[in-house]
């Protein structure tokens, strides 16, 4: 029998990966709501860089998790980590006993309000290294990587969290888990504590730019990341920081997530991606003066555009 | 005989205090760039929240320092303090050997380059206090403040500068002379280190937002400029940022002049605020690190500015 899933927050990511797990054998429905309208008439054509172009019918195509009516095997919760985003409420109606919450996210230490809403689920933590855009409502473009990493929480990885990996692999993506997903994130965060609140805050300078003109700055944010993250008791390999400028160097140049939010006017991970940092920081006792000063920044940067608004 | 007093640079600070000093009887003429052709014809209207309205005929109004024809008493060196402006080569040929060269202008460590270029000549330091704003060619409204302090390099205070400082009294605009006029450029610093760059990162936020939103940055940046100032022997007041945080909440909101500049698409004092305080704590051995990243991200933000231009 195939596994039924349930995708909350089905935009570019997670109508890329739902779509994925669909051409893998998997029973999947979305909930979406900007889109809603298209997606049930027409589901999503989905253009990919090296895994070919398809159509991605939902099995079920809903408004509010509460409508799904089947017992999910794994929910996987794509949305943005955002203030303004109840992550908790969003899922909660479409979550059983055995259903395994997954939340393909950004950020660091967003596990907790997860864990405490649901203390008996089995949690699977989330990476996702890809370059997906939603084109229009229902169309969705991946333009390059890919990657996903996956891991239980609080560590170690479940044989249900392996049969997801395996549908991911069959689909033709990468797909790794990690015993120690925490250190995961924490390295993603090594690249985005940077290249996220620089791009914006540079005015909308694109990764190379940032790493050509100011790589010391760059080098000073991540290593303020490993320290929290080593504080923390998640010590990063010593390569992480020459690694992620060497393939930061390598890498086309690129709008970093945050910018492209910044540029349409959405909310920004600013909380996930910087503010819980500064705030694991602040708890170990570990100074990070750079990362506080871009929190302090960006916050400003988000009270001016507020100021804006009519 | 009336003092011949030569302003160089003579936009809205320069023709304010131009216009003081022709009004306590010198004979002031002034260059001016941009707006030379109607300053020549018709002078400067000069509209004052204390001190009247009146019009201001320079002696003479030219285009280049080394058409003035006489011998300055004063040479008044007004302009922007950026990296493409060549003060040395503004003034240099009306530089006579009795002529004490004063320069009200923004910034630290901004002596050097006068005192090299002019070693034998009176060097008198200036920082003005005020908000003025050029509205049009030849018309200045000063909005708020103009208190000046003047005092001599490396430190004192001449019967010459003592002399100045009385045209200005006489003028009726304060005028103190400092002792050690060094720790006076500090001092300002204390203010705008932190208040000109955050208003161009945040987008465009005025004072009281930035400090109501911000005030334990605005502290940190404070604190760093102070303990820069002294490791360089020029120790601040215990209540310098004290003083300053009060009196910035007492303000009106208010756009800083770097923000002013950056919103006009002109050159910001970067260097002369930021660069230079940067490069004199290094020179100590003293860290930084929120003024660093105040002055790396001020580099991307002009390098965006720059990728802009056609």
């Amino acid at each position: 029998m195939s596994d039924k899933i349930l995708i909350v927050g089905a935009g570019a990511i997670g109508g890329f990966y739902g779509g994925l797990l669909a051409k893998a054998g998997a029973e999947v429905s979305v909930v979406c709501r900007s889109d809603y309208d298209i997606v049930k008439q027409q589901g999503y054509r989905i253009d990919s860089c090296d895994l070919g172009k398809w159509r991605f019918m939902p099995e079920q195509v809903l408004q509010h998790a509460g409508d799904y009516r089947k017992d999910a095997d794994y929910l996987i919760l794509c949305t943005k980590v955002t203030a303004d985003m109840d992550r908790v409420g969003l899922i909660r109606d479409a979550v059983r006993p055995d259903t395994a919450i997954v939340f393909i996210q950004n950020g660091v230490e967003i596990e907790a309000e997860l864990q405490q809403a649901f203390p008996d689920n089995q949690l699977v933590s989330g990476l996702a290294f890809v370059c997906c855009n939603r084109l229009q409502a229902g169309e969705i473009r991946h333009l390059a990587y890919g990657r996903l990493m996956l891991g239980n929480l609080p560590a170690g990885i479940s044989a249900k969290t392996r049969h997801l990996q395996q549908l991911f692999t069959q689909a033709g993506i990468e797909c790794v888990a990690s015993e120690d997903i925490v250190a995961g994130r924490w390295q993603k965060c090594v690249w985005n504590a940077p290249f996220n609140p620089l791009s914006v805050l540079s005015g909308g300078l694109p990764t190379l730019a940032i790493l050509r003109q100011q790589e010391a700055l760059v080098r000073r944010i991540m290593r303020e990341v490993r320290d929290i993250a080593a504080a923390c008791g998640h010590p990063l390999n010593d390569d992480v920081i020459e690694t992620n400028i060497q393939n930061t160097y390598a890498m086309p140049p690129y709008k970093t997530s945050m910018l492209l939010d910044f540029e349409r006017g959405h909310a920004m991970e600013t909380e996930a991606i910087l503010g819980n940092a500064v705030r694991a920081a602040r708890r170990q006792g570990i100074a990070c003066p750079t990362l506080e000063t871009l929190y302090a920044l960006m916050k400003l940067r988000e009270l001016q555009i507020r100021s804006q608004c009519p």
